[in-house]
């Protein structure tokens, strides 16, 4: 997935605000559903952050163009772990691993539907 | 309401990103309810921003402290219209005239309760 | 331009917060500048928001894409105005006209430069 | 540091989007700065995210006052790394653990000014 860094992305300091490599991944994990003709949002419930790691390498600037690549590193029950990296061309900006649980609308969590487990186990 | 201007509200301009002014001002209309022990979602509804008109009129900065005032220019069943300046110490950086309407949870424009509506009319 | 609406684009209300269709539209216009193999940061300056008056038609939701068109309404030396309207299919959801005016890196209202008017004209 | 969630906060999930808690703890950061009548951006640089741990524990809701607590935990010549911690009441909500280092404006890492780091120890 293909992401323009805009001015609302960037800060003061001329480049890409910490958080928002944070978002970008998000819309590419949220994206990933969409280019399957899903929705993140399932009848029953959604998926939220549990834990992350995040190691930033260099500053994506104004006008870049990234690129977000998602790898499932590991699924349960109820939860699974990406890979998340950022690239401008070959080189890599960003990398987070990120555990995601499964909960309820009443917020509890949850085990995943069978379909969106063998759905994010093909990823 | 008092804000300060973190790198968030930032952008590579070095100044505050047009439509966090926007952000600024909601917050202040939201305080307004917490202020007075109450919340801007209401049990049958809320409010949502349906008109705006805004100046841009200075740039805040990084570390600035801005203050909000608003005041209510007009109220009818389903609607009202506040003023809504930002200052930084004397000097006015932005207004804007905003049009909220009441929704109920539905989508469906409703007329304000009465006690909220006594509520806004009170400011 | 299109646009996907991501969770970050969402509030508790279950639709695009209100100041994100600004940020929208900022995306829209600095698109143009890149489409042309430009900057919207020009050598010697840049563009900042004077004024917008924005209406609110209908609500854009989680997961719809939505198309931003930007049409030029008047260019006087220093400033220029647009209509930029966002649509999802047929419908339009949300509209504003800007002023935008040219800034050099000092703060000061400065002259557009020539090439950058023509191509602003040209669109 | 105390932090009210506002609409802007939240998403469609009805709580704070998982970003935006990063975002509360560089709030906290400069506001440790600004407490102490200085701004973390240094006249020959300033201080970017490296590395980020970070745990969601609980997720904040709209209208509700959260607290950020920030400690040293430990300091070298050109990196520190915090713990931060965001309560409610009693309860954690949310924690991480940064390393950030400091770039002077070419983007080097360079050594953390003595009145600085000695600012930085004392927290």
């Amino acid at each position: 997935m293909q992401i323009r860094v805009y001015y609302e992305d960037t800060d003061i300091g001329g480049v890409v605000y910490h958080s928002n490599y944070l978002n970008f991944c998000e819309r590419a994990r949220s994206q990933l559903f969409f280019d399957a003709g899903r929705s993140p949002i399932l009848s029953g419930g959604h998926f939220v952050a549990k834990h992350i790691e995040a190691d930033y390498l260099k500053s994506a600037k104004f006008g870049e163009v990234l690129e977000v690549k998602t790898t499932l590193l590991q699924i349960k029950n109820a939860s699974f772990r990406l890979l998340q990296e950022i690239f401008r061309g070959d080189e890599k900006v960003f990398e987070m691993k990120i555990d995601l649980v499964y909960l309820d609308f009443g917020g509890n969590m949850s085990k995943i539907p069978p379909e969106e487990k063998a759905f994010l186990s093909s990823l």
